[in-house]
């Protein structure tokens, strides 16, 4: 453990070591229950998992939401459909007596789409029991509806297996577990499931305005995406957010004989791979003027908070196989707190059997930008096209006509999203912070992993802007679950760890001031 | 025109004003001719296109080459089938009676690969006639084969009618023009035509040492290619070679999420980026040491023949839809004497709809370099590839595996042809350049257009190294022929000036020296 240890890490970092004295009976009480009751669990994750959650498949989304609310009502929720512009919100309410708070679990019932013909099963809404990883050559199990026991590295594979189903039904086996050993929420537990998370969650945005009042709450806890590769418990504080970028160059109004012409026709993609050039130096700092504004060193117990973080940077290296990082000396960690600069597209005319001796007649980038709190995306969108012009491009958002290819020498598309996604980020010194970790770590005996700011973006973040509570993501599946791809799949050990930390965190000794975001 | 005129410059593009004074009886005589048989020889020009001339299909590449020995035998010619590990090599000899000299003829009866479905008209081997271009709407004419006019405007629309069995038909109509007229030959004439140029001639650059002998003359005159765009007679003294090269730099061995590992994970298309923005700088010059390395400054006479094409930029810039060229200032005839650089296509995961936020794994470039004489393509190879490494970057030949992407952070594979083809030039002061040049002023009363080097490469540069001759071009069709793509066709009237040129060409007054190339 790289943990440098602050005064005033101890409220957060430490909390475990001060509860460590503790008895850890709510773990014994309720890892006890589940080891008994893993058939039902297993069994009411299969049966949702059977639920075909295309976004587009109305009829199933349908019978998803019947199936959600019957889940919650039998918990003792007061449950509604929140209808929007597409796919319905499933609502629900459990009034906790004495409760000190209210806290607002997310999660989304929506999967990715699925190509079945990639899938190693007769269907992705056929869930199937396996011994280990299919990609380490796990052999399938039978009898996946008549188990009383699976083995923690036993994993069920299907859709939405641990991209977004799981955690639902982790949410209603931790209410289960503590109300059958006799412990209780501390807070009033509220639900909100999306059904088009996968599609941007456009319909849930637009209907925060309808809803606002329901959705109030005192913290929002996010339960979607992978614990930490060690598979210890794991908070997430923030997100980073994104803007998308296309550029387009253009060159001659077709291709043109690189003999007869090349070197006197200007040459687009030359043009492109300079603009491109200008913008990041080679130890990946990137040079767009004001990019990195905003951005403060780390406080000391930010820079613990990074440290502690148990990546094994050198499996990562060799599992990707590369030499060396983008900016060597910089960690994981420490990446992913400033905004990037990502090119995950070219393309001109053709290369490989293809390629034909042309100067083509236009040259294309694909860009993300990875924004962090203090980088909002319009600034950030302004920058970059302040940058474009510096470089003597004209910019415009269609294909140039004939008068304007006369007038400019340089003549760049620009095409992005409106808005892009801005970041989010809660302070792991609120108060529902420090009460989480808290918990976490009673429960743990140690503290989780706590994660800043997770690289990736969570499309709910204007809710969470919107909503102005503080947001914690507690994530409760593998990392390696082939989310959104073929053959996504859930590890039943970090599955059953993982209802253990919701019972941790719904039991949070919760003392609520207003939201420190 | 703005010939700056030497001294040096009299005895070429001068000697028009010299010989303007002769009176033009053999243009007059053959263009009666001409005017009187263009029945037969559209007719025999259709006969040939009416058989298909694809590379591989070889029982209409036998009947070529019978209907070829055929034509050539009828005009006096003794004609051979010269066997090569390929199609073969037709060729044929005319003896003529008190011959200064011995002319070898190029011309290739080969054919690009066809794309019927985007021919309008039932095959590309039925020729049709047509009143003008068909992308300004022209209109089918009837009755081909027993029309006794064509107006110069109409084409013949056919693959090859322009590249390149329109240059064999002229060559035999010039003869028989000449006889008909009581003209002779000066020089003897011998033919050889190729049967696989569209592939770049592999098999008769190797059957070079075989035929040797045979293949010997005095000059050789290269029928392929078209005139100028203003129609002019045209020569052609040289062209540029061609190195393709092929670069791809690799990344993490999969795609890999842009939020969680952009700004960590090395991105290849930034390194690609850079990479290639080091090569060129933002006013067109190349930046790779050596590059135009033994480029001398043109001599007076070149100075004014480049000035003296009447090349119009300021249309050729509006029909590209450009604003500026490459290098501004420098003209289309001065960026062809030079070598260039130009990225033919990139390719890095995916643009536009198909885009997904990742780092991808590669980024490749395919990239061609024309190169001058001064500058083969085996050093500039080594030049490219030093460049390279100067930037950091281990080159490979093929995808790294796992030890060599854990020792080297900038991975590079090159893919290059074995040798590139180099470039040809033929001095126009040679014996048989000014002869040539003097020939068709003096048909024409003005210079031809001539060319020092043309832009585009000709396979058969290495055969002209190899044989040592001086190879000077005489194209003889249209600029606007569809070459190589659908609705290939021949302008008629310019077809007709083309025999006339030959009919020059045949009749130059060849007192040949040795060689000077």
């Amino acid at each position: 453990m790289r943990i440098r240890l602050t005064l005033a890490l101890a409220a957060t970092l430490c909390a475990g070591a001060l509860a460590r004295a503790q008895p850890p009976s709510l773990r014994i009480d309720v890892e006890g229950w589940l080891s008994s009751h893993q058939r039902s669990i297993v069994g009411e994750l299969a049966d949702l998992l059977s639920i075909p959650n295309a976004a587009g498949d109305k009829p199933n989304i349908a019978r998803n939401v019947d199936a959600l609310r019957a889940m919650f009502t039998r918990r003792g929720f007061r449950t509604e459909t929140l209808a929007t512009s597409g796919n319905p919100l499933v609502y629900g309410e459990l009034a906790v007596p004495g409760a000190t708070g209210t806290v607002l679990f997310y999660s989304h019932y929506d999967g990715q789409p699925v190509d079945a013909k990639g899938w190693k099963q007769s269907s992705p809404f056929t869930p199937i029991l396996r011994d280990g990883r299919l990609e380490e050559g796990a052999h399938d199990l039978p009898d996946l509806a008549t188990r009383d026991r699976f083995e923690p590295d036993w994993r069920l594979y299907a859709r939405s297996a641990s991209d977004d189903k799981s955690p639902i039904v982790a949410l209603c086996a931790a209410l289960d577990a503590l109300k059958a050993t006799g412990h209780a929420p501390t807070s009033n537990v509220h639900v909100v499931l999306d059904g088009e998370e996968e599609a941007g969650s456009p319909s849930m945005l637009a209907a925060i305005a309808r809803y606002r009042e329901k959705l109030k709450a005192d913290a929002m806890v996010i339960l979607d995406g992978p614990v930490h590769p060690t598979g210890r418990p794991t908070l997430n504080f923030g997100a980073r957010g994104i803007l998308t970028v296309e550029l387009t160059v253009f060159g001659p109004k077709f291709g043109l004989h690189s003999g007869h012409y090349g070197n006197w026709v200007p040459n687009p993609a030359f043009e492109l791979v300079r603009l491109l050039a200008s913008m990041k130096d080679d130890r990946g700092h990137v040079l767009i003027q004001g990019f990195y504004d905003g951005l403060e060193p780390l406080a000391p117990e930010e820079r613990a908070m990074l440290d502690a973080v148990p990546d094994d940077e050198a499996a990562l290296k060799q599992l990707f196989g590369i030499a060396e990082t983008e900016q060597p000396g910089l960690s994981l960690q420490d990446a992913v707190q400033r905004p990037s600069l990502n090119i995950r597209g070219l393309s001109s005319a053709f290369v490989g059997a293809n390629a034909r001796t042309i100067v083509p007649d236009r040259a294309v980038a694909a860009i993300d930008i990875r924004l962090v709190k203090e980088t909002p995306s319009t600034p950030m969108l302004e920058r970059i096209k302040a940058h474009i012009a510096r470089q003597g491009f004209f910019i415009v958002d269609r294909d140039p006509d004939d008068a304007t290819r006369a007038s400019h020498p340089r003549i760049m598309k620009l095409e992005s999203e409106a808005d892009g996604t801005n970041a989010y980020r809660t302070s792991p010194l609120a108060p529902a912070s420090r009460q989480i970790v808290s918990a976490v770590t009673r429960v743990f005996g140690q503290p989780p992993v706590q994660i800043r700011t997770s690289g990736g973006t969570v499309p709910i973040a204007p809710f969470i802007d919107a909503m102005g509570f503080p947001a914690i993501g507690v994530p409760i599946v593998n990392f390696d679950n082939n989310q959104h791809a073929e053959n996504e799949n859930l590890r039943l050990g970090t599955f059953f760890t993982g209802i253990t930390t919701l019972a941790a965190v719904l039991t949070a000794e919760m003392k609520l001031a207003p939201a420190g975001k």
